[in-house]
């Protein structure tokens, strides 16, 4: 179908025709990190498979950026992989700002637009934690996994809710930003901050900022891909026919319908996540505080989040394992286009889902 | 000293104050590759050394992207280093749009700034080669050598002229862009194009578009660096004090005070570049035409010019040999403040310039 370009593009994006079936959680007024309190908390939210009566089948899958419930579902889910809705019960939780979840985009006045308050990925696990302990009165995951801003989230919820979280598998992604990764998504927020229409983010519609949109989208692909995707023409598994149209037609084209302040929302906690928070500044410490089994995922090729960095965490986490995989799509290998690394994702996630438990949680569990 | 504000910053940095000393070459009415006429066509140069009486000690290095006869000197000429002007001829050449030579920002109205022709890396080795045979009567070059913009200079010489190259040092740049590096120098020239007061390049004095320069610089220090560089805090060295201040400080200050359009227009010819045009395409074909004895030198961690794509390219070379460097500095290792980059620069020249010619010129050498 044709789209006009006059389109009110978000209002057809952050719908259920293109991103459902979800549910609304209402988490009610809730104090964000920052003090704020953000009015009626809408955290929207997919489940696949059914709870068992000890409820002890439960996966929380938070979403990355930009990303939404349903491309977790495309990409992890199904019969036959591991994520099996027949086994488990598996719970996609849109991060807050991406415009399903409660955003700049859909948030009414004032707190809409430019005026959504500044949100950390603190505030989403909490408000994950509630809606899983009031809606579904769960105390355990038998796995949280996420990537990129997902893996932000699940080394949240494994240092945050220890007691919580009995396995967890953080893919290329990093429990504190570092100085290069934070250089990195300022480059991307400035990409659309930078474009006049953007205004401070008192536009109309986001269509209006296509052109930020766009070099977003660019730097994304410059740095999300590999070197050698381009070299080797991988992007023509898509259908795509020259690197113009591959850049303008699949990344352009995915980022395009976006509203450029939910980007902006996400790209500041992504900037700014850092488990470090609950322990005074020191990493080594908070992530000592992980009880559960851990599989750290690492994408080789990624110059999101680098190997090197992602492995000296993981050497600060008692007891976790680092697992490998190489894709010439690089950090967007998450995104479930190559074959490759759809399959080595089963076989990390099947080895930790079989991992025994460790006898006794060493923490308390931190205040909600 | 401190800088006003207000000051038109183009006028005072491209001078012999800060950039020299320089002599200037009349190229005279110049056809470049498009067709089109740059009527007396300056080149500016530097030299250090002396010329032997059989013109046998004679090295050329062209500019790189931004820099100019200064930064090579500084980073790579002296006694006791290889590139020593009691032994050798050094001919320092700046590119055409860097500023010193003809650029947009130094030439008359009617083609200054958004008029100034398009300029291919083949305009600037045809101009070298003008400069050397009418200026100096040389028909032989004992070694030329660049880095990044510098070594596609360095490829277009061996490949164009390759009678008059005896050898050929290309650092940390390819004969050929691939895919990937035209995306990242895109991105490079859509953070300056970007800002609406660049005005399609008609802004009065560059520094009204400092923004766009600014999100520049913060691209090219992205990928520029090493993760590693930013995780070690490598930049201490040179007197910062956080990551804020260093890409402030360095980043942005090294470009803040260039002509956002000198800028484009070597970008323009960076994302161009491609000895194969002068073989119908073929890149093997063009490089096979290299008669040079050839050390094709990469940073091992450059994320502008992967070593992957530099080493495809050495391969086809005959008789050339690969040397890889290993900096945290990343491709910026190239500007010599990485003292183990300089060191193992030196002794990849030294083996070069002592390794013995092949006896017979394999081809004549190409119209100039």
């Amino acid at each position: 179908m044709r789209q006009q370009w006059s389109i009110t593009v978000s209002e057809t994006y952050y719908t259920q025709a293109v991103h459902g079936p979800y549910e609304m959680f209402d988490a009610g007024d809730f104090t964000l990190s920052s003090g704020q309190v953000l009015r009626g908390l809408q955290i929207a939210y997919a489940t696949h498979g059914t709870l068992s009566a000890n409820k002890d089948n439960v996966i929380l899958f938070p979403s990355w950026y930009s990303g939404t419930s349903k491309i977790l579902e495309q990409a992890y889910i199904g019969e036959g992989r591991v994520l099996d809705p027949s086994k488990y019960f598996i719970i996609l939780v849109n991060q807050i700002g991406n415009g399903l979840s409660n955003a700049p985009q859909n948030t009414p006045a004032p707190f809409n637009a430019a005026s959504f308050p500044y949100i950390s990925i603190e505030d989403d696990v909490r408000a994950q934690h509630l809606l899983l302990t009031k809606k579904f009165g769960l105390s355990k995951l038998a796995l949280v996994l996420g990537g990129s801003m997902g893996a932000q989230q699940t080394y949240e919820w494994a240092v945050r809710f220890p007691d919580f979280v009995e396995r967890a598998a953080p893919i290329a992604g990093t429990a504190k930003g570092t100085a290069h990764n934070k250089l990195l998504v300022e480059t991307f927020k400035g990409a659309i901050m930078s474009d006049p229409r953007w205004n401070e983010g008192w536009y109309g519609d986001g269509s209006e900022v296509h052109r930020g949109l766009r070099r977003h989208a660019r730097l994304f692909a410059a740095s999300g891909f590999t070197p050698k995707l381009y070299n080797t023409e991988g992007w023509r598994s898509l259908g795509f026919t020259t690197p113009e149209d591959f850049l303008t037609g699949f990344v352009e084209g995915y980022f395009l319908p976006m509203d450029p302040n939910n980007l902006l929302t996400m790209l500041s906690k992504w900037h700014d996540g850092d488990v470090s928070r609950m322990t005074d500044g020191c990493l080594k410490t908070a992530l000592s505080r992980i009880t559960a089994q851990v599989s750290v995922i690492a994408i080789k090729e990624d110059a999101f989040f680098p190997l090197a960095d992602i492995e000296a965490e993981q050497k600060l986490i008692p007891g976790s394992e680092l697992n490998v995989i190489s894709s010439d799509w690089g950090h967007l290998g998450l995104f479930g286009v190559d074959p490759g690394y759809n399959a080595a994702i089963d076989t990390h996630l099947k080895a930790l889902l079989a991992r025994k438990l460790a006898k006794q949680p060493k923490h308390a569990t931190a205040d909600a």
